[in-house]
């Protein structure tokens, strides 16, 4: 019987278990393949006694409908950087992936897919330059990464994020107001920019594209000259303004630094009433809601190749390549490759230029 | 010919175009009436030029699907406190109410049906007093009206609600986490009652139960300890811990005072945080999202209803009340006394008991 | 330790999960009590050998938002008239009741909650009248039932209805086309009527009122004559012409007897045809769409209302009553009088005077 | 002032309104541009008096988010085969294209864009040969175009696919049955293919695929016999067994003539039924369902792409062409090689692969 492990780390992303359930569905069809799922990333392996359990098919039944992954996740710092507490209450870490990978030597595992984003990938080429067997599956709600056209939870999180705007639409509309609603993108503005298209904002502000206050204040301003007093701004989690503060002004009261969840709208709104935007301006984060819940078919579908895909990997001995989506195949990349190459927005392409073309105002 | 003027005010609700375009169908079945919207409930009355517009069949068709309402809302004052700014930038408010009532006559409306919350009521009734023929549509998305069973609004709110947890939930198991999620309510505490209930919640916290962080803790402790590391709490935005201040420990940070949009969650997640409480807390805020979007079935019926008999009343001349639901009746009640009986949460009531059936803790 | 039997029978229907797991969680805080499910109905315990199963708080985890029973159920005939097989192939029943009974004595089990419709009620009834300590939770996904305000699965349903029409009036509208939506309701036509006036049909056919299909034709043809050439008309499956035939029309090419799904609007359409309405025409049939996924909030709070009493009511040894919800209370009433008390739409109830008021045709 | 002409034709897909709005909004950014509906495809123009009107940012106000068309479809024969009604009650056709464009010239249209099906492209490129300024945007909801990655409306019907299919799979858990869904798909199985994939259904039948009757009993015989009394079977509607009837036996009561909506379904479970298959088996049929509603975030996304697009191909001049989506660019093919070539599931591609990998049977 050979055993491959499977591990899902990072934050969570709808379309999680339908990768798993995809790897154990194709292993089944294996005679001699058994499927163990480690908890929480790595740690069920490290944590003593370890946290692992067999997957079957009765035990991944019906998961692909649901979000959140059963085999938990963490974003802990993985077997190279394992955080321990000093007797002073500090934490320091510690390097533990001789142990890891002796660890699985001993279970009897043949090999490892690695279901998670960048900081997992990472650690996946280490694991494999010291010899592992392991098959990567990148995981980014974001869609961040150029070696795949897509990535799973991506789509869900767009669906999610524009009905957000379909319904603060007729709110906005009914009391003349400009709603901000705050989406996830701390480097890359996908979800901002697919929603604010699909929704049919007026403002798209993301972190690839600086915006310039004065600029989104006089494109709002014009909206309620025209005798349409309401707006939907959406703004990706890591937004910036031009010159990293209000143009303008300086805005002492709300520093850039260590913003939490709603900061940045917040801080949009703060700035607009401070340059004399008069109409009312409300907020909404949404957060936690973006990352749960059904996937869409879409996701659901994609992370069933890449789970089928990744055990086929395992099969022909592919170690140290990453499954992705070149439409119409799956394929596979070096896992070195995958992870220098990010995805961000140019300012410049395609999917901007609608959006500018449809009337969108990107702030700048 | 006849007229009779709609108006819509207070905080959107899902449901306010069913009401409008119920009033507009039911009053086409009659030959001799028209139907008049009053943009922005009262203002488009007083307002000069006046905003008002002829609502016929064509005008109303399809809208019982959408969010929000055509003819606007506003927070504003009302005729008896309409706001004025003074020559000092201060502001001030006039009884503008008998100028409207002799402008609704000098443009032939023969009753008017105001669609509206609490404060709307109010006006409704004082209207009524100085002669206007008026009827009363109750609007409160908290369903805390004794008068009638449900209003229309609310089961789309819980349903958003509901549908926000089962989103979290998922989450809160991948990562081990204390998802908190704030819902609307400020006195009456319907809203998150229900969401918790549907949603299996572990633990609810409303205004109509003042709860003890010590007792919240123990309980989410417990999930811990039972191997069980995550939990949802569903709170109301008006849920107040039992002194008024967290039990044994004093919060200067965070008072309780001006506390915005986010901040009662916030709140109890520093609150379990400071009193020792070591697990993950995210804190998410439903907030505009839960008034926006298509209405759920209930509603429309509910509302539809709601408009119907509304026009039915306005025919019977029964003016001075307000539609309300008995079910399976819809009736009506006078407005005096609608107004005067709120619907709270009793803690001893029988969703409550249900909801401390399955294992809820209301943190008492 | 007690034990409860928990058996679903009947047809599928959103929120049994919800009131099986309300069951579970309500009898986990009394310290001696046990839950037993019986698969598909009674079968489990009449099988050999049986088949049920402990159902803790882990095994009913999550499954209040799932469809479906996870005991599963059956229309069979249940113990009074269990069927066999005779050597010729064909069927005959034998009464198993008395050895039910034993079997149940034998298993320890102290109290059954049966949870099914008007069939199941009724040999919850006889067998109570026989002296098993039996309640009653009742399901009936058409809401037939007068002995309480609402049934859970109902609003789930008309949920599903109401979606399917917004979705056939975009098309409806876009080809100018009649589209017909059949939905349950074979007795009662609450479903049809709710999402009738949910979804804004033009034309609602129930069994209560039976229609003329001249009015209907004149009622389409009068749109089309306006210009607006589109209509949705909600059928219920036992919706039926005045006559039982189409008026003044011999239709032998289509009988009414053994109308599989979809006959009812296929009928209609055919005899529509045939007395020369010209538009395009096309049949849409929900079928089991209507009884599957996720309950709607409204559902899984009445579901859990009634699985927390059901278990009360044992504790309380109120044998042979079922539970029933009267707005804001949970109430139980005998079996006896609810399974002979049917709800029927009145024609000349609030909500059919609603609909007409709207708008609405019955085609009467 | 330039004017360009708009139209849809075709069966209903979510995402023509999208792509209308688009239009709009991306010419409303040049000076001198105006966009003109004709209703129901070119109808419009050919009628008398002509049905177009101007469609501003006003008229195109929300409705990315409504199915249908704004403008009307229609499924007619088209310029080139103009039904006429003969004086004898027959129909024949006649070629209307000249005194078409005549007409196009008379009002002053600089360009034309065709939003449409095979067949309406097909005319499309007639009308370019002819000497008419006109641009092609695609619309099958089949997804059955090779020169484009994606069409929009496709993914809307996957999602309801799935959707239904997540309906049926807990009914058919709960009463151990067999539930056949057909979805569209007469020619190309894509929509089937996504959706037993997204759903996870047993057994998926597309016309690419034929299929055999034993191999299906067999199949789904395997899953009772182990326990697993139920499956999901996923059939397009062009679904085909091998030898075009059903191996070994012959069906004489069903032919495979003239079947109607839903035909498909039920004579696979007739068949299925006279091979000796003995489990419950039920229909369900998707039908105008799939076509409806609102569009997910994904279609609208690309629907405003291409309707952007299609105007700056306007502006170019680049008539002839056809827009279409290449990851990531939205670029143009020329009519000509898009017509002919047809994008069919081929047995061993990657999506086939995934769908046999995780465990469902084709029949083959």
């Amino acid at each position: 019987m050979k055993r491959v492990l499977v591990a899902t780390g990072g934050g969570d992303c709808p379309g999680l278990n339908a990768v798993i359930r995809a790897v154990v569905k194709r292993a089944a069809q294996e005679p001699d393949w058994e499927v163990i799922g480690s908890y929480q990333s790595f740690d069920g392996i490290l944590r003593e006694p370890t946290e692992i359990r067999v997957l079957d098919e009765r035990s991944v039944a019906g998961i692909h409908v649901q979000g959140g992954t059963i085999i938990g996740t963490t974003n802990k710092g993985g077997p190279f950087a394992w955080p321990i507490k000093n007797n002073d209450g500090t934490w320091s870490s510690v390097d533990r992936s001789d142990e890891m990978i002796r660890k699985l030597q001993y279970l009897g595992i043949d090999a490892v897919i690695s279901i998670g984003g960048d900081g997992s990938q990472k650690i996946s080429q280490q694991l494999f330059e010291k010899g592992l067997n392991i098959i990567g599956v990148p995981k980014t709600i974001d869609n961040d990464l150029s070696s795949t056209d897509f990535t799973f939870g991506f789509q869900t999180a767009v669906q999610i994020a524009t009905e957000a705007v379909d319904k603060l639409v007729t709110t906005a509309a009914s009391h003349n107001r400009v709603l901000i609603l705050e989406v996830m993108g701390r480097y890359a503005g996908w979800i901002a920019l697919h929603a604010a298209i699909a929704g049919g904002a007026e403002v798209c502000l993301i972190p690839e594209i600086p915006y310039d206050l004065n600029k989104i204040n006089e494109r709002l301003k014009s909206r309620y000259n025209k005798g349409k007093g309401n707006a939907i701004v959406v703004i990706a989690e890591g937004a910036i303004p031009k010159d990293g503060h209000v143009s303008g002004v300086q805005s002492d009261e709300i520093g850039y630094a260590n913003l939490r969840l709603g900061g940045v709208a917040q801080k949009l709104s703060h700035d607009l009433k401070t340059i004399g935007f008069e109409a009312d301006i409300r907020e909404t984060v949404l957060g936690h809601l973006q990352r749960g819940g059904v996937p869409v078919a879409y996701d659901r579908v994609l992370a069933t190749q890449f789970g089928a895909k990744a055990f086929e990997l395992v099969l022909e001995g592919r170690f140290g390549e990453m499954v992705a989506y070149r439409h119409p195949h799956i394929v596979s990349v070096p896992l070195i490759d995958a992870i220098n190459r990010p995805n961000f927005v140019e300012p410049d392409c395609d999917l901007v230029r609608t959006a500018r073309g449809v009337g969108i105002s990107f702030g700048d």
